[in-house]
This record gives C-alpha cells, sequence and structure tokens, in this order.
C-alpha cells in the first residue's frame, strides 16, 4: 500500500466520465499530485468490497459511477461501515432529472457505449478525418462538414481528430506560400470553412522548440520570424479570398479553439 | 421558449466534463430525449443572472462546474430564490479532497485545459497516429509505444485515435491476405504489438453495411463470408506468427477495447 493519495475510479462500466470529471477536480488542486487507479465493469458485491477494503487501508477516497441501484447502495452502505469517502458522480444529476422531468432511469451499465447510429458516425467521421488529414485528397473538400486551412502548427490534425470525434467530418488544408492551394477551396461554400491563424511569436516559439524535439536548431527557415511573417501573411491573404471566419489560436487549448468553431456553426451556444 | 426537456451546462471554462456528464446520466433515461444547451466561460452575476432565468422559464435544469466560490455560491442562492434545480458536479469531489487530503483548490477556471507538457504530448501523438495510420510508413513501428494490427473494419484508426488522446503514439497495420506484412513487424518488441480479431458474422454485417453506404451490392467478394474467413485466418496466423496478444472486438465500443489493451499494457487496473 502506497501512502500517496489516490483516487479510485469505480464504474460499472469503462469509467472514462468518471475519470474526467476527477481529473478536472484534480486539476483544481494543482501542484498536488493525485494518484488514480481505475476498477472498470465492476458487477458484483464481491468487487466493491474489495475496492473498499483498499481504499480504507490507503490514504484515499472513491469516486464512482455506479447505475444498478442495488449495487449503488452496497457500496454507499459498504462505505459508511468502514469509514471510507465514496462520492457519487451521476446521482445528483439523475434525481434532478427524475425529480423535474418526471422520468425514471432504466439503471443499466454501458448506455453511453451504445454501439448506435451515433456512434458508427463517430467512426466514419475520425475515418475521414484521417483521410482528408493536411490536404491528401482534394475531394473530401466537398464531403466535409467543415473544412480548416492554416499554415504548419496552427494545431489543423488535432482540431481536425477532436471534431470527428464529436461526429463533424473535418478536412484540413495546409496553407504554404510556395504551394498554389487546391482551387476547390474557393468554390466550396464559405461559411463551412474556418481559417486558424496564430500570432508570430507564438508560432515562433512553437516551432523552435520542434526543431528541438526534431534535433534541428532554429537557425532553419522554418523556425525564423521573416518566414513566419510571410507565411501568415499568405496565409490571411487566402483566407481573405475564400471569405472564410478566422480563430486566433494562440495559447488556446484544442478544446476551446473547437468551441469556438462549433459556436461559428450555431451547433452550440455560448457567451463567449 | 420550448417545452422540451432541456438542461443547461453551465461552466467557468468550456464545460466538457460536464457535458459529458450530463450525456452519461440523460444515456440513462434511453428513449426520453433531453436538449443540451451550453453556456461557457460565465465570468460574472449577469451570465448567471441570464442562465437562472431562462431556466425558470423553460422545462429545464442546470448542471454546472463553476470552480470561482463567489460565483458558485451566487448561483447556488439565485437558483434556490428562483425555484431552479442546479446541480453542482464538482463540489462534492472537490470536498472530499479537502476532508481526505487536507488540499485547498485553487479555484481558477481552465485549469484543465493547460498548456502543459502532457498537453503537448497529447498533440503530437495524435499527429504520429495520423500519420502512421494504415501501415502508410513502415517506419512509424519502431517508434510507437503501441502497434495495432489487423484486417479492415476492425477498428483500428479509430482506435489508434483514441489512445493517441491518451497520450500513446499508435501506429496500425492493416493484414490483406494477398500482402505481405512488413518484416519490422517481427522484429518490434511483441509485448508493444495487439492483434485484433472479430467474429465473422459480426464484420459480414459491418462490411455489408458499409458497401451498402458506398452504394454497392453486398455480392462484392469484400463483403462475402468466403472471402472474411480467408482474412481472419490469415491474420490469425500472422499475429501468431508475431506472438502478440489478441482482442475481439465483436460488438465492442471503442473505448471498451481501447480499455483492454491499456489493461495489458498495465496501463490501468481493471477488474475485467
Amino acid at each position: 500500500m502506497t501512502n500517496k493519495e489516490t483516487v479510485y475510479v469505480v464504474s460499472d462500466s469503462v469509467g472514462e466520465t468518471a475519470e474526467l470529471m476527477v481529473k478536472a477536480v484534480a486539476s483544481q488542486f494543482f501542484g498536488q499530485e493525485v494518484e488514480i487507479k481505475h476498477f472498470s465493469y465492476v458487477e458484483d458485491k464481491q468487487d466493491i468490497t474489495n475496492v473498499i477494503t483498499m481504499s480504507k487501508y490507503s490514504l484515499s477516497i472513491i469516486a464512482y459511477t455506479i447505475v444498478v441501484p442495488e449495487l449503488k447502495h452496497y457500496l454507499d452502505q459498504k462505505a459508511d461501515e468502514e469509514g471510507v469517502i465514496a462520492v457519487d458522480l451521476m446521482h445528483p444529476l439523475m434525481n434532478a432529472f427524475t425529480q423535474k422531468f418526471n422520468m425514471e432511469p432504466n439503471s443499466q451499465p454501458g448506455q453511453m457505449r451504445k454501439l448506435d447510429e451515433n456512434y458508427f458516425k463517430r467512426v466514419e467521421a475520425i475515418e475521414f478525418a484521417v483521410k482528408y488529414d493536411d490536404g491528401q485528397e482534394v475531394r473530401g473538400l466537398k464531403q466535409a462538414d467543415i473544412v480548416l486551412v492554416g499554415i504548419s502548427r496552427t494545431s489543423k490534425t488535432p482540431l481536425s481528430m477532436y471534431l470527428a470525434n464529436k461526429t463533424f467530418k473535418v478536412a484540413n488544408v495546409p496553407l504554404i506560400p510556395e504551394i498554389q492551394p487546391p482551387k476547390e477551396l474557393f468554390s466550396i461554400p464559405r461559411k463551412k470553412c474556418v481559417g486558424l491563424i496564430i500570432s508570430p511569436e507564438k508560432l515562433y516559439e512553437i516551432r523552435t522548440e520542434r526543431l528541438k524535439s526534431l534535433g534541428l536548431t532554429s537557425s532553419a527557415n522554418y523556425a525564423s520570424l521573416d518566414r513566419i511573417l510571410e507565411e501568415l501573411t499568405c496565409a490571411e491573404n487566402i483566407m481573405k479570398k475564400i471569405g472564410c471566419p478566422i480563430i486566433d489560436v494562440s495559447n488556446k487549448a484544442i478544446e476551446e479553439t473547437a468551441d469556438q468553431i462549433l459556436a461559428i456553426f450555431n451547433k452550440r451556444e455560448s457567451f463567449a
């Protein structure tokens, strides 16, 4: 048994939502590391007894998503008896649903991971994004829901994957001064295109780091400020020609930029 | 104002963790649709007053992740005054941290989205997975943390992306009877390789559907049972030669297969 602060993430399914919530909470205690241990697919009282015993003899708490009422109550009761702190991440919200919407839960684990239509749409979108990454095949531009354009290191690829995971078909096209962008870029509906820009200073920093990680020095043209300014100017001219909205990705995480893109497409409401 | 059951997801950051939790809960009320509306980056009392007013006059509840204590208390108080149900998704767990670990939160929004080392590792892993998808470049096999092998439609690509999102560098190699697999596949450490198989019936179903979506008939060789059995036998022989663990992906969601892969690599504990 370790003495390190530990959170046992217990779930009757994969436990991914629970893990994310634990990470979100842990990030609020920055600088104080917490270990996360998973107990997925718990299905009987013995599984629960085991994890409670482990928690009892270590510096730990339990965070859980268990939808089967019998198991949930057993966990709460055992935790209480053994003096273990166990936090139910789902039931407060489930109870609110029942109270306000007059709905009753079906209490079946694994409902999030159903192989339904939406699931296959997501898989298809991911394959699409991989296929049409980095301007590999121009015909993807017509089929795409969203087309991202930008110079190197403006997060086109991770953004495409992130949006694909939300079932959007995304193609991305790199803009390079020496290469004429595909003419199809100017004939697709401008409203499905988004341009990505970044501050020259930030890009300089990112590219210098990247060269370093590749074992090259920053004297390479790729990371020179002159070159960066040339690329950015050229890219902005193309974006103006397309007439698409432009997002500055400097100091933004993928999730934040994606959120802005979805706001542009009216896919979600936001105060931002 | 609509009369449809609505959940307002309110956050002082993107609100993605909250959204996932709301979806997990909503999936427990299957067949009863619930609308989700986002209010991201709330930063002052006016934002909160607005969303409470909206909630008051509709059939809705609020689910929130707000870490600034002043805003959280204001929301709780206003919701109470106006008779609106507001569920705090983070604080029960945050309080458990404080109580058991003696830690104090820093109460700064957006801590999850920090552009830290882990973040850049994730971006790099995603770019790696795109680059080395579908056996595109054999040299990726050496650099990869995980190498997935399997025949067409065993979820290699979405699995690679999913694991990349967890910062693992993943390469995948398609197995096709007519094409000799790259010899490098037999010289990499066998413990970083995972073979994916699927039941012939399930694969038949998936491929027939895929052909249909491409506007082709299922009489194509690709979806014939004989062809499928030939491909599976050939793939299993290669996997045996590599000596890698084999996972059956039939009826498994990406998250579930990924969970099994990570368990193999001892990246997480699991009862499964």
